[in-house]
């Protein structure tokens, strides 16, 4: 506790930039605490503003966003339709409970049904990602009465009890509170875990061991497998083809749920509306959150099927949360749709990743040696680096840490993790923006690294 | 998935009100699924606007809102000083990575650890209650090195995976995939547990029950009591004199940690900035969302204590979200905790509870045989409904349902919970509308009812 207005005379107010970054960063070292990190040592970055792929600090250093900050910022920073229909959502009613009903809620809730396959009609909202995640594993274990999940190791579904237990990556372990959760491995053949050269072995050996882990695990005890349709933070790890229908088929087969985890991936990222379309592949569930409304307003939600959402007509269902249908995070779901859908901007990150940015890519890793692997596609890439090419070896801690000061004393602010760095711009990157972010890593990836 | 664009000519434009309120109803019937309900009977309020402590329909029905909604509006609907702050910062910007330093940010944390004990001056930011719970567990847990969290039948902690395990009503039992959570009760001298007549022996016993769940559990294997200062969705149940004070000496003695949730009495609603203020009590962490900018924007977080900051300090905080420290989030912050200094809006629901709101309900209570008990504090009350003031019966589901739809033909939005009416308005309400709003309560419970 200090003093109430000690320091509040600054204000949030703009009116003098003299000095505001150092007044951020002394608020923020002295009293947030951040996401996953030890806080002594961050030195984080201040933004103040944005617009498009662009984001500045007080004293106009201007970054090109090449992170979409947490992959979430599809339709770019600050796009004036998402602005007015927030602005004008918050002058008719900001906060309302969930179980009112709301035009806004409504209409979002049908833009989002719309973009999603046939039989899917209803939509329950949350705050993000995790919340999503967590809903849709109840609906899951309710419509099965079983109660296993499995889901992949490599994978991330959020920090909240069930859904941190469900990701596969170093956060779980602290966090193992959770029961009625197992991992499989997923394809990536890059580093196989089935001994595979080929996507269509790759394929056929990852099928096959999740069906064995079903069979070992006692198929009528697996209420769903949760997958992210593209594992994201885990390394853009596309699945071979073949895999999700594969995938989809051995759930059918034991009378399992298809979770589809698009909280990443959804809403343009890939270059289509969801990542799985095209597949083939109808899943039960579908979780969403970031590209929805490019995180505008905090937001998540579960894209339900009739059949699941039928359960619920007649039977309570047992979950719920202050902010579920959140009046402004809808009106700017409604906003940020109706702007992709005008601009063409779902479009635009479908060419640019292959005309402009996936061709980029390509020849950087022509070029450079360090670069192990490029995959992706849309606006979703990443670079995997490796300190030998046959071996495969990831380079050191140091070599990113390097990699990263390099980009950013370039005014690119980059994604960047562990070995990898995903090259996840806005979906309304343009060429000039790409061009200027492709010479930046090439000339970083010039330095003596190793 | 129907038709993109079939409906949405009618937008969320509301130059034209004709039919707005058909169209929300039919929008949310085909495509909102709705928390903590059965769907198919579900007949939602439509609500388009509000203000201070009044919300409409599109068709300028108006009601007097004594919910908050569920209990968050506390400085009204559509403070005009918030909406200021909200749409500033959307100007500014909405959203940006937590990793990142946000003067907003850090201005909101700030104001939050201003009003906080000494030795609380960092601020884990989520978007709502669940995910601050879940953080603050996760805290509790590596800070002591054990797992077990202590809470009490009849509280409410939010629906993922730990948070609803923490909780102790019905909403646990179809939700029970977390370990590490045991139930105790707490007191509640209406309906003791403890064959107690008084609150003195009530809080003996509650104290001597609960040292007796830790002796049985085993210190040792104990992190947390995580306690709702005042338990709210439970029934507004005060705790007798000394209970705060004597579990926090349970859980020095024992070595354990003291969560206090303050997430619906947090921020003005008990007519203090804290409830447990003035308890001489100070908890290890404080959980809060509601109240702390009235939900305008989704958001919650913890405040730590140094002590259990300090361990983060070299070593990795294994919890984070997309949203933390939301930029939108942080600036209805700002806004609304200067706006409830500056216009004495704590002070008003004290002085409310004190002067008007509860001598109003004990009056009622006198004339009303149907109530069994009134109890609260500040703008944060019960009214306890028994078909026999002897045997405390509760009245039947039917009757409640019959009450609300009486207070709701009168225009006055009530929050009805079991057997209990909870007179729960914004901390802005004014003499004039309690008055209001006592006038129906009297007039609905002056009905034929049993
Ligand atoms: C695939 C996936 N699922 C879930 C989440 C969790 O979302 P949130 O951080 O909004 O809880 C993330 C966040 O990065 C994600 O990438
Ligand atoms: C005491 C308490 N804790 C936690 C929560 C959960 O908050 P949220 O719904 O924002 O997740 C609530 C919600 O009513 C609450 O009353």
């Amino acid at each position: 506790m200090t003093d109430i207005d000690s320091t509040t005379d600054t204000g949030t107010s703009t009116d003098t930039e003299l000095g505001l970054n150092d007044l951020t960063t002394r608020l923020d070292k002295a009293h947030v605490f951040h996401s996953w990190s030890a806080q002594g040592a961050l030195k984080p970055l201040v933004i103040a503003g944005g617009l498009g792929c662009r984001v500045w600090d007080h004293e106009g250093r201007t970054y090109l966003d090449f992170s979409s900050q947490l992959v979430n910022v599809n339709i770019g920073h600050q796009h004036p339709a998402v602005i007015k229909g927030i602005i004008e959502q918050a002058q008719l009613l900001t906060t309302i409970a969930p179980s009112t009903a709301n035009l806004a809620r409504g209409e979002a809730a049908k833009r989002i049904v719309d973009r999603a396959p046939d039989g899917f009609n209803k939509v329950f909202f949350t705050n993000g990602g995790a919340d999503a995640n967590e809903n849709a594993i109840r609906m899951a274990r309710l419509h099965t009465g079983r109660d296993t999940v499995l889901s992949t190791y490599r994978s991330y579904h959020g920090n909240t009890g069930a859904a941190i237990v469900a990701t596969g990556d170093w956060r779980r372990i602290p966090n193992e509170f959770a029961r009625g959760h197992v991992h499989f491995f997923g394809p990536y053949l890059y580093r196989s875990e089935f001994w595979a050269r080929t996507p269509e072995r790759e394929c056929e050996r990852a099928l096959q061991h999740l069906e064995r882990v079903i069979q070992s695990e006692g198929a009528t005890s697996i209420a769903a497998v949760l997958l992210e349709s593209i594992p994201g933070t885990a390394g853009v790890l596309m699945p071979p083809p073949g895999y999700l229908t594969g995938v989809r088929a051995l759930c059918d087969k034991y009378g399992i749920l298809l979770i589809l985890d698009e909280v990443m991936v959804g809403f343009g990222r890939t270059g289509r509306w969801f990542a799985f379309e095209g597949s083939g592949v109808v899943p039960d569930l579908i979780t969403f959150a970031k590209g929805v409304n490019s995180g505008y307003v905090p937001v998540g939600g579960v894209i339900i099927s009739d059949a699941i959402a039928a359960d619920f007509d007649t039977t309570v269902f047992p979950g719920g949360l202050t902010y579920s249908g959140h009046p402004l995070a809808m009106a700017s779901i409604v906003a940020a749709l109706d702007a992709m859908e005008d601009e063409g901007i779902v479009e635009n990150a479908a060419r640019i990743g292959a005309d402009v940015l996936g061709p980029g890519l390509t020849a950087l890793a022509e070029k450079h040696p360090i670069i192990g692997e490029v995959r992706g596609e849309g606006v979703f890439w990443a670079i995997e680096l490796v300190a030998d090419r046959e071996t495969r070896a990831p380079v050191a801690p140091a070599v990113m840490a390097r990699i990263k000061t390099e980009l950013l004393a370039r005014n690119l602010l980059p994604f960047v993790q562990d070995n990898r760095i995903h090259v996840v711009p806005p979906c309304v990157v343009t060429d000039d923006e790409v061009a200027e972010a492709l010479a930046i890593y090439d000339e970083v990836l010039c330095l003596d690294l190793l």
